[in-house]
């Protein structure tokens, strides 16, 4: 079979590179893990699966980790008459995280705040060099310039997952940063995040089977009331927008379509301190006004445990959930944590040119990196404005370095970088629904142009829906596709 | 826990109610078997969970079981001033199924070819005693006037399903078909079907991932050629239409967007006799041209067994594969197949009125129902067209009974039902992508005004669709929405 010669080709490579690699995540199958075994023993240096090493007279190769924010931003500028790009994410789309709570109600559709990574930089589909790998980077060969992936083929059932090599001239790690969880009891296994699109239409699917199983006879009323129960973990700008918009769909699509449970449908949003701490306190206060009046329910606890139907709070007390989001900031990933390089507070540590010092052509921006304390200055928040902003002075950077002959490994040292990589925060942003948002511009030095393009963004986008909506008759936002909906047998 | 509480409260009923219903299908969880086998020997009867029979005062109640076409269009026009109406569907939209075969490849986007129930009858949703309850009807005491009903549970993972009874004045059992695999071993494991939204999605997904690992370095020529190669077995109108849609996708996206991997992708079509065979030999002399000419291979094969990755047919051929639909036409559902009614060909047997004659207040409509030989008359064949018809026939004779005081059960013995039923076949179409379309008016005795009206519809969604498309710079079928876009770890 086609797929088991692949495995031994494949399994002979690892074993002949896994030596130089400083880090070796376990393996997903424990048939290939077999093969590994069993081919040690024979392995040969006969074929590396992957791609090699460019040379001199080839474009320079840099190797993307990660389609969020700052890898996305970086591909969109790089010029590729200068370089190949390869993108390795196990994402084929980049998220527009901030409107993503939005989809979750149906105020945005799904595809209005995704994007190919294909229409970000076509040269990855279009160019004969330039590639997308939907895998994840399991290992980096600093000393050889060569990273080791493993696929994502969770959905294939006639392939196994399987590892491949890709050396690179330039690498930028930009692989984004993993939900905290604080290492609470049953945060994985029962709440939903909201950093993919694929969790914001969990939420969806959830909400709407509950709207619907609470409907039918024989569910008692505090059934009822546990079912209809939406409760958000974490008053960050996030947790404040998916509550305003969770209030904002009860208001009006609840009780106009789901008018036999509208009475039950209720929302708590806990934090363990203030909400939307990072803002000016006269907004916060204006916040907390505007959800309390949509009717969310603010409740300052710590959250113990989480059980399949309840949440436990420090205090004891017991809080009975039909849908839990749990948005409580972000932290580094398990993938960072396994790097042998100097970091900062957990991230991945860079100086000012958002290089990776101690070793050579690797670069890392986003909520994955975070400056040294050599540089003297502070880690810079997990945010999309800081990705974007990071990405955008790599690719010009990059850009400069190849024109001036620096593009291939080990060739950029005597290169002049020009000016070290400034951050000027813009101010911060959050709606919290019924068509409010809250801008807080205390420490925005320029104008406001970011929000303004931003806003026009969101309200173009909207009012597309709206119409497609509108023309189409079907609000897809009540429609519970899934593979229960099977037909009658 | 109230869960737990609840399932004694409903098995209790079960037990006193089994009794007397003509068939009961196996529980679906050992722990519910365990407590109805535990509170049979308790059982008193004092409650039963679910909507009684109605009062003399009260308005009377259709059931419909089912959301397809019958179902959904008798919905739409049962007067309910006169009626209440409960639809019982684990689906809880309709779906546009001739265009179906679109949205797999983007031609049309998912919520364009899907309706809400309660958008096609608000009273579901607004009305004190009208429902839409998400289960499966599992089987009709027809002497009591009532269905018993499972919820669907699935992807809540605090409920276990549970079982509640609904009676009825009127009972419409439209609850469709189901797909034929003929026995043959490895169709239902292995196959996706093209009947509902989440086929669509999940053979979109499948052919996104096949296109992008197949770019991955470490896939074998033979390999690669294996995961490109799309099967679709049955050359009925959605197989055929399924791959002119495929050929379209493969001449402008694939070639644009996965350049690297374009010589690799090829569709081929088996059918055991003819394509088309119910049209006009013109017509089907026509399609094949126009489907070999876009680059379909169409086979005359008999298919023996489905592998994982290949199918063997019964000359022995091994046709490898990475995407196979199988729509090889439709039959008697499980439960259907578990009425102890007469049968018409396998369906519910029914008379001119679209009456079950055997017992009082029942009908039947859609692809699971057929006229008796004691009508005289043909089965018809299972058609969005006839289901439709039915379901308008149908509503307005409801809607005269009632008016006439024949609402409740038991009570239109005397009522004149006036014309039966009669069916005019309006002709058949079948897309054969790049924006052709065979149409079959032989049969046709009235105007084109059916499939102008079906035109401009398509037309209209299909530009709505291309607009939102162009203004959001985001076709939505290039991106792979799944669990397996994780972040990198």
């Amino acid at each position: 079979m086609p797929w088991f010669k692949n495995l031994i080709k494949i399994s002979k490579t690892i074993t002949n590179q896994s030596s130089s690699y400083k880090s070796i995540t376990p393996l997903a199958s424990p048939l290939l893990a077999q093969f590994l075994q069993f081919t040690k023993q024979y392995s040969t240096n006969d074929h590396v699966v992957g791609l090699e090493a460019t040379k001199s007279d080839q474009k320079p190769r840099i190797v993307v980790l990660g389609s969020g924010w700052a890898g996305c931003r970086l591909m969109k500028d790089i010029d590729t008459n200068i370089y190949d790009v390869v993108c390795v994410s196990p994402r084929n789309h980049m998220v527009f995280t901030p409107l993503l709570a939005s989809t979750c109600v149906g105020t945005l559709e799904f595809r209005s705040v995704a994007e190919p990574i294909g229409r970000i930089q076509p040269a990855v589909s279009t160019q004969p060099a330039s590639y997308f790998f939907l895998a994840n980077c399991n290992a980096i060969d600093f000393d050889n310039h060569m990273i080791q992936c493993q696929t994502v083929t969770e959905g294939v059932e006639t392939l196994e997952p399987w590892k491949f090599n890709v050396s690179y001239d330039k690498l930028v790690i930009a692989s984004g940063a993993h939900a905290l969880t604080f290492g609470i009891k049953g945060v994985n296994e029962h709440a939903t995040f909201l950093r993919e699109v694929h969790h914001a239409q969990e939420i969806r699917r959830k909400l709407l089977l509950n709207l619907m199983l609470s409907d039918v006879p024989g569910v008692s009323e505090e059934e009822k009331r546990r079912l209809l129960h939406c409760v958000v973990v974490g008053g960050g700008p996030t947790g404040v927008e998916f509550s305003g918009e969770l209030s904002d769909f009860i208001l009006k699509d609840v009780h106009q379509r789901y008018a036999h449970v509208k009475d039950y449908i209720h929302v708590t949003l806990i934090e363990a301190n203030e909400i939307l701490s990072s803002f000016d306190d006269r907004l916060r206060v204006y916040a907390t006004n505007q959800l309390t009046k949509s009717g969310v329910r603010l409740v300052r606890g710590l959250v113990q445990h989480v059980q399949p139907d309840k949440i436990i709070l420090s205090d004891g007390t017991n809080v009975p959930y039909g849908l839990l989001v749990w948005s409580t900031g972000v932290g580094p990933s398990p993938f960072v944590n396994s790097l042998d390089i100097p970091k900062a507070k957990g991230r991945i540590g860079i100086d000012e040119w958002l290089r990776v010092p101690s070793v050579q052509d690797v670069y890392s921006i986003g909520d994955c990196s975070g400056f040294l304390e050599s540089t003297g200055r502070q880690v810079l928040p997990a945010l999309a404005q800081v990705a974007e902003r990071q990405g955008k002075y790599l690719a010009s950077l990059l850009n400069k370095v190849g024109k001036e002959g620096g593009g291939h490994a080990n060739c950029a040292q005597n290169i002049n970088l020009g000016d070290p990589f400034v951050y000027k925060h813009l101010g911060s942003m959050a709606t919290i629904g019924r068509y409010k948002a809250l801008v807080d511009l205390r420490e925005s030095k320029v104008s406001s142009f970011f929000f303004t393009s931003i806003f026009l963004f969101f309200l173009l986008r909207w009012c597309l829906d709206r119409a497609l909506t509108y023309f189409n008759h079907t609000p897809s936002y009540l429609l519970l596709i899934s593979p229960t909906s099977i037909n009658i047998e």
